[in-house]
């Protein structure tokens, strides 16, 4: 996968609240679909369907062998995202700056 | 919008390379619809429709007032997708320091 493939297939994986949700559940270490599944009120079919996504991004590694072949995270598609978004830090940094020098303006001009 | 339906906006608009491309042109600085189809083998209405899925998302804002109606960009969902990685980081870091270590191993065993 070329790197835009990659962040495309990343940034459409993660455009759903219940993939979010699979991805936060696996932080905290390897599941089975059936695990995945119970917190939502979702079809087992449903809930595999996302995490076929997540897959295909790379976000999920599943092992072959294991008999209820666990999930398991994998960050570094989160990582290449992270990296992709850093380039804009400073934009929203000067907003922030901006904003901390009007609100020390009026504060001066409070106690003119 | 609750703040998984911005996730969901931000994540879906961020998946494609076109779109990617016209908030790295607009990072430099506002700049008219015509100005952003320039560099794009694209005609102005396909352009025109990845502006309406960015500024839908708050990506990009556009003032009413001038002829031209330039676009600017708004960083502020990009901070939030860069805060909602962040919580993934120490998976990502500790992947790296396991490689560091198995690195630096590998060199103590070269020195045996």
């Amino acid at each position: 996968m070329t790197h835009d493939a990659q962040l495309d297939a990343t940034f459409a994986a993660l455009a759903n609240p219940t993939r979010r949700a699979i991805l936060a559940r696996l932080a905290t270490g390897p599941a089975t679909v059936n695990d995945l599944a119970k917190p939502f009120e979702m079809s087992l079919p449903a809930i595999s369907q996302h995490i076929r996504v997540l897959q295909k991004a790379g976000l999920i590694e599943r092992t072959q062998t294991a008999q209820f072949r666990p999930c398991t995270l994998n960050a570094q598609p989160l990582q290449q995202i992270a990296d992709w978004t850093e380039q804009y830090r400073h934009i929203w940094s000067a907003r922030f700056d901006a904003l901390d020098t009007a609100l020390s303006n009026m504060k001066d001009h409070d106690n003119d």
